[in-house]
């Protein structure tokens, strides 16, 4: 069951424009419907199908064919497309929308949109955001009303939003009452410091599982043979390429480097298996117990 | 809810003797405990407060402060101690109870406690076990009675026993029975086969997950802002170093030449992603997607 997160999910958001209804704009336009954050929510799709489901599933109230009209008198824009697609459409949407229209967005990487909205010129309206909460499905059918709740939302801002980005300001309060009201608690960060994190807490686990599952499929191992534990490890290996591709292409130098350092790590990790050294084994799983346990 | 497995599951499984109230020991007594699938079960831990425990949640019907006194009129003997003292006290076990007593083990590697039946020459009647359910969890608080619920189970017969180990062996119905009962799956395999497979579905994903962990706390991130898949990815980082390094002390030169392997890989695809190499990581992203969607 959904419940209101904070005083804060009594302020309404206004009119709401969600351009995009996969997984991440699905879960949104379901999660502020069913707690009546909104006093509209107009969604838009580029398929006719997720924008059917969603008017069916009583997720948005509107549906508009092009984006156009979803946005042309919301308060609240968010972005809820791939990366690539958001960093394109940002200057387009800046021009479609007056200046007292908060844009917002929900890509995994913020420093390309940060740059994105310096060139639009719309740092003091746009408030990006990063909901770290998702899975390895996604599409509408996939999206869930709590999808956000008691996660983690980063937000970044950039040029004159930066000096401006306090709770006092209107932008910045739209977006932290949208992700206040659906539970998840947003966190303000850096958009290179917040990319850097990102290489490290996502991207780098998901290449892993892929290297992995890539040495298990090279060594015949069957998947069904895999216990619980192999299969959790497994699992981001399942997820899609295209999306992960559309940030991998900004992968940053420091993800590179950590890769390596994975690389090594598993070499020296081997190199004590042969040589029995139980000793340093259990040094570094107690390390890691350890660091896990300051969760 | 837990349900009987199958019509073999109304089997009687006579007098059940289990040794070590852990996870898996605690779990499988409160199965067949809970499914009355025993005539009488008794439990022994070296620990008084597990023997306590287990005899308050009526997982098993009495509690020996001595093993000996557990077995001696027993028709089945689980062992769920870890691998060393496994191997350590199944001599021990084959003096102290008749020949007509069927001894099974539910330890990770088989090809030790295989070594161990033929020394102790009781290969007619240890049918070996090794159940693909657990957690990074431990102890008798940590169990549950539908623990091994649709797990698949390996069985290994050693010595003379591999020629009789067929569905008209007493002691291969015995051990079969017991966890087509609890509703698990088991599956005959040869222990070297078995070792080989989990250093692959097993040690290597603990192993990779503990290197990844240890990359992460080197690199100074804060386990808090991980993200589902970033947790999930460092989830057996967690475990408990002495039941794997119990476990590593008899890693394979196949496990050793996988995690090198793995090495290669990620400095591999750290390649590809410093040359921006798209399609490089399509193809390996595309692969693993592919086999995992054979599960």
């Amino acid at each position: 069951m959904l419940r209101r997160g904070t005083e804060e999910a009594g302020a309404p958001l206004g009119r709401v424009a969600i351009l995009g209804l996969g997984l991440m704009g699905g879960s949104l336009a379901r999660g502020v419907s069913s707690l009546a954050l909104a006093e509209r929510i107009t969604g838009w799709s580029p398929r006719s199908t997720e924008r059917d489901a969603a008017l069916t599933a009583g997720a948005v109230g509107f549906a508009a064919a092009d984006w156009r009209n979803a946005v042309s008198d919301a308060d609240l824009v968010v972005l809820a497309i791939p990366l690539a697609a958001t960093v394109d459409l940002l200057p387009e949407l800046a021009a479609a929308t007056p200046a007292s229209t908060t844009l917002t967005d929900v890509a995994s990487l913020k420093a390309p949109l940060a740059r994105a909205a310096v060139a639009a010129d719309v740092t003091s309206r746009w408030v990006g955001a990063h909901p770290m909460a998702g899975g390895e499905t996604s599409g509408f059918w996939a999206s869930r009303a709590d999808l956000y709740e008691g996660a983690r939302v980063w937000t970044v801002r950039a040029g004159a939003g930066e000096a401006s980005g306090g709770p006092s300001d209107i932008h910045q309060r739209r977006v932290d009452g949208l992700w206040r009201g659906l539970g998840a608690e947003p966190t303000p960060i850096d958009a290179e410091e917040h990319d850097r994190l990102m290489g490290l807490v996502s991207h780098l686990p998901q290449l892993v599982s892929n290297v992995l599952a890539s040495v298990l499929l090279e060594e015949g191992v069957d998947p069904r043979h895999l216990g619980p534990g192999g299969r959790d490890m497994t699992r981001l290996a399942a997820g899609n390429p295209l999306m992960w591709l559309d940030l991998l292409e900004h992968a940053s130098e420091e993800l590179v480097e950590a890769l390596r350092s994975l690389g090594r790590e598993a070499a020296r990790a081997a190199d004590l298996l042969e040589q029995r050294d139980l000793e340093g084994l259990e040094l570094l799983m107690k390390r890691t117990r350890d660091w896990k346990g300051a969760t």
